[in-house]
């Protein structure tokens, strides 16, 4: 063993397990450590903070678990610069470039600290001039690196900053006590429509990745209802749910449908000729602007002047003409919608729900509901404490959240 | 090959599949066919009937081939007399005794056809003489059977009816044209509660079948108050269930608790001193009755006079004293309470469904609602069209069932 | 009702379940339908074959009703002419457009038959001159319609080929009769594996789909077996499990780590490292040129010279460079391999898995493995009787395949 | 707030987790909490210690949460002596009575430590006079509980033990380095096996507890290697696994059966049957000895002369003349074969699992396999770190575990 870094590490560290973690990934990744020191807060309220040296092989291995313990809230002592790199080429980040986590970053440059501009896990940081002749620092994922882009390497000089209170926290915690009775799934919508009462409130924006399961589980008239109240601000989706709740608008469904043992049955026409209409009208708002197109969610975002990004994926058909076919290029169509969100409801889908929370910063809590627990499980179980996962029929879960939101809104 | 039978089926043979199943089972015994004639319903509203002449190996073959077809609604050609035998000691069937389907059946003595009492499936058929001298058959579990018994053998002189129009059909028809809208989860809600008024006002008992998922998805008050509105007039239940929704009762729970991932924990020693204090009361009813408990599911039945097996498994702390430990005599008050049963709501349970759903006839709908598809997935695939099952929210269905059915449920 | 049209359907109507499932679809259509004849089979081996006269409300109704029917292999009786319109734009099929199956189908025009050149589900037949001057029929993704074509609409003139046995049927068939004890797991993957043998010794291709669970569970030496042992010629995967397999080959993993409890965690960035090292390199194949890339499936691919195409999705970090980008692309970067291909295997992925089978025709037997039972029955219900299922883990699935197929295979 | 009480927790305490879930139990119990005292560990290697002075509302709460916390291995401070109180009747405990965990515990009484025979979860502790006049204090479950006996009150005078190292890090530790690449599903069988060898070679017993799964997924050959090689001591399992096998071996199944799809078909008359064979038969082992039953798992375990316990349900058919249909006197034969245990496998059956697993001491390492992930999660999230959850096919495991351990096993 041979290079050595102290780290510093304070906050409710015992209680939130954090500590745990840290000392876990010092031995995944091969190193050792010394605890230092350790102030234990005193009573329950108090927070603890503890400086470890940890020691690992070589200098790379040191760097990468410091970047490593940074995806905890861990950052070294010090205030050492941040060192750079140019990129040789485009879409290669040199080597030994930092890897970002989604925290709250800031980066020691010319002895000053500046901070990320727009948090985003597993990408570089590049640093250039801003308009007023300072330095500027932001992410960019690595399809998006140009040649001479100046990057960040190794983790000296970069401090991350981990959410005083953990976000779900905050989005959560007022239920109150006028509840009283044990009835976890009616509270747990109640407090997710605070949730967003609050956020919105606050200004912020609400955003929306939905599945197919949407439409299949009956829960348009309830989706439409929330985009009506305002509730949703932007949706993003793939060719699927678009189609299906096209398909539906379009041609209807038979009442009653056991989808549940139906499911999505391929190769029923119904959905291909959807396609066909929405491109022969050009897109989903020329097919509303013409009045081909008249009911359902997509319909609702166009006649509400909301915003949806559509991204494909290689199972579609068509697809409608408003898909981005390149994924990204989706991508970026995605990160462009991201900045003022305050809140990310995740219903139905995994696809889209991984590749949303990949681009969203910790600051924004996120509510993934679906009813396959492995869904729910890989979107809960992101690095920091974001994401809450609720195991749960989405159709009857939209439905009491039209319920708890929408003072008009009554099953018919 | 060697013996032969004719066998006769009529019914809407083509678009409900029996006839394909019916061919299936033939192979699958080993057996060989010859559709001898069949006359096909002219338009979609015709029956259709086949008359296929069936081969096996020897007489025993034939014979469980029989049986077999049986549990489709196939019945041989003529009216043969049955066979007896008797059983030479207790709880033993004689060799190549009939084993019955839950279908209505009835089985030919003395020149007379005579209706099996209480259909159940994987029994005997026991004869003996009624009050007035003449001969009565019932079906009796294989525990039950008492030396001396005269016992059905093979195939002969037994006949099935198939319920004439699907007991689902019957029991979820009537949405009729109100609806409108693409909301399946909540039409099917609307659709359960159809059918259990209808039931309740042809003067049929609502029986149930819940699993602790009933208290820990938050909805013991639905279901309280589904009791109070005379919706639920006999509970089939383990240790568990009851045990919660008591220790819910006498210690509450944390408003909001996330049980989606918290679970049952076990250690929880809450649940033991709540049963150790039933144990004390000696009694659920003596609880309710020296003020012990005021709350809950339980209480709701006590007060309402409503009936309750508990059955308990090898699993059980305790248990509770109205549980029955022998699981033979749990089988045998549940039998108790069958009859006059015109619906049967099984949720989240797998155990206590799959033992119902063995002594219930076919011609009682069977509605089986859990989050987990497998659990469904195997009571609704049982051998008559009779179980219908829904993959959703216990929680969140049984909130909505409430909405539908209790005038005054309101949600806090 | 008004329009009217003979169809016909032969084959083993009854103990196959088709003809129930036409007749579903009728009514699931709003038609209605009177059986003029019915001829059936006498005996087990005998097929039968009936014709039916369907109705529907009008014509366009009485259309896509006969689509429908086609996807389960019926025809209507006579030799019409198909109709053609021309398509007016990019990427729009005319209205009314045949909308395709993925069965043997042959196009009635100018007096004689054409046979569809490449069978895919959810798509247009354009019609255009071959290099001799006749016609030539082939389908024609909508996606990839330009003006001016030539497209079939409606489905007069149109016959598609059901398999007269079912491809599983015929690469499951030859278990025989060496094994005799109660092992289906073990006996399920023999199956496969003689399937895999047959369809190679007939000059065949293999094609696998597969997704990161192969890495995880620990398949790589046995998937790398099977490339060298010649039991993998084309490969469809997304970024991320060649993103998962490099890194793996790169970083190595620690042994016993149980995958299962621990899963991907996101955050980790050894998975970024390895992508911006293959970016660095050029493409995988250079990696592997030069050293870089020394293990792996995507090695052993690239050292085989095997195909592979990847196509990546919205969640893909990086990508590498050799990912599809296009979705659209990437579908006709998979098209391009599909000739030739005799048997298809789709390991533990859900997206991938469905965009093979949407291209792939009729008569290519597919097995689908996965642990999550959803995934499996997806792909196993498809239209035909291509597909099956198999619920199991897969990597000791693979561990047992490449025990049965490669001799020198032995786990040390 | 009132009481308080000083509590020493020492160990690996913030690599291991356990603080944050001590101090997480102290809020979860509405108590409060002052940490006196906190030495840590310098490098990674020592342990660190706590002293923690905790306050509740009242003494009893405060002796609940005590007894909480000894489910995480902390004890109080000091040497007081344990309070005893009288059962006033049978099958009560009294009010107030310590709730045990399964660690290894003991109880001051007269001035000295006396240790807790049989530790097993959810129990009482009954004090009474050994043979050589001395005290003894064991275990009792609540349902036989007699009156009289002197039951250990609140949580004064009793300390557990945590395992100094967690039993599975044991016994799945000494894999070595021999493995190298990365196959985690292979190399877990292999750890398995191996904690199983060292296990055998200790003179400690086997036990399993099996579902009807394992007959499903052809197992029943890998099994039956496995009990003729000695790695089955005990078998504990309900009358379903039992009647397949047995029925399988009566009647054999047909080769190549795709059970993941056909599944446990009910009404399938065979196991009736086999069920009525047995009862004729007189017992399993009765069956053996007149050469009914010559095959299959109960068979293998007659004729090597293994112990096995089979406890009923509420669901079964029969039962076998085996099975305890009384579940407290099943507990009863199950706990009577605990002793000399060293190693739990549990294979597809949450119902038996969670049985064995209520009365297994932490000391006893659970290897927990299924293919259902939520069954795994149940037994592997018990108090301690005792389970280990293997969410895979458990017919392809059994097969690899035989092939690792029974040297002459061979697939046919």
């Amino acid at each position: 063993m041979g290079v050595r870094e102290t780290i510093e590490v304070t906050g409710h560290l015992m209680d939130s397990g954090i500590l745990s973690r840290v000392l876990d990934d010092i031995r995944d990744y091969g190193g050792d450590y010394v605890i230092e020191q350790f102030d234990v807060g005193h009573d329950a309220h108090d927070p603890s903070s503890a400086r470890i040296v940890i020691e690992a092989e070589d200098d790379a291995s040191l760097q990468r678990l410091l970047m490593r313990l940074q995806t905890r809230g861990v950052n070294p002592i010090g205030e050492r610069e941040a060192a750079l790199a140019t990129a040789d080429r485009d879409g290669v980040l040199p080597d030994g470039f930092y890897s970002t986590t989604n925290l709250e970053t800031r980066v020691r440059l010319d002895g000053a600290w500046h901070p990320v501009e727009n948090p985003e896990m597993d990408c570089g940081l590049v640093v250039d001039e801003s308009d007023d002749g300072g330095l500027r620092v932001r992410t960019v994922p690595m399809a998006d690196v140009s040649e001479g882009m100046r990057i960040v390497v190794g983790a000296a000089g970069i401090e991350v900053v981990v959410p005083s209170q953990a976000p779900t926290s905050d989005a959560f915690a007022s239920v109150g006590t006028d509840g009283g009775s044990d009835r976890p799934q009616t509270v747990i919508v109640r407090q997710v429509a605070d949730g967003m009462k609050r956020v919105r409130a606050e200004g912020k924006r609400l955003l929306w990745v939905a599945g197919p399961g949407i439409v299949h589980t009956g829960a348009v008239p309830a989706m439409v209802a929330l985009v009506r109240g305002g509730y949703v601000d932007v949706l993003f989706a793939g060719n699927a749910l678009a189609t299906y709740d096209i398909e539906s608008a379009l041609y209807g469904t038979s009442l009653g449908v056991d989808v549940a043992t139906h499911g999505l049955e391929h190769g029923h026409e119904h959905h291909v000729r959807a396609l066909n209409t929405i491109r022969k009208a050009g897109s989903i708002g020329d097919a509303v602007a013409t009045g081909v197109l008249t009911s359902g969610i997509m319909h609702a975002l166009v006649t509400h002047e909301k915003r949806y990004v559509l991204v494909g994926s290689v199972r579609d058909d068509g697809p409608l003409p408003d898909v981005h076919t390149d994924v990204i290029e989706g991508q970026r169509a995605m990160r462009a919608e991201v900045a003022g969100v305050g809140y990310c409801l995740m219903m139905a889908t995994q696809l889209h729900s991984v590749a949303t929370a990949n681009i969203l910063p910790a600051t924004v809590p996120i509510v993934c509901v679906d009813i396959n627990p492995s869904t729910v499980t890989k979107l809960a179980d992101r690095g920091t404490s974001q994401g809450r996962g609720i195991v749960t029929d989405v159709g009857l879960f939209l439905e009491q959240l039209a319920l708890e939101l929408v003072a008009d809104y009554r099953r018919t």
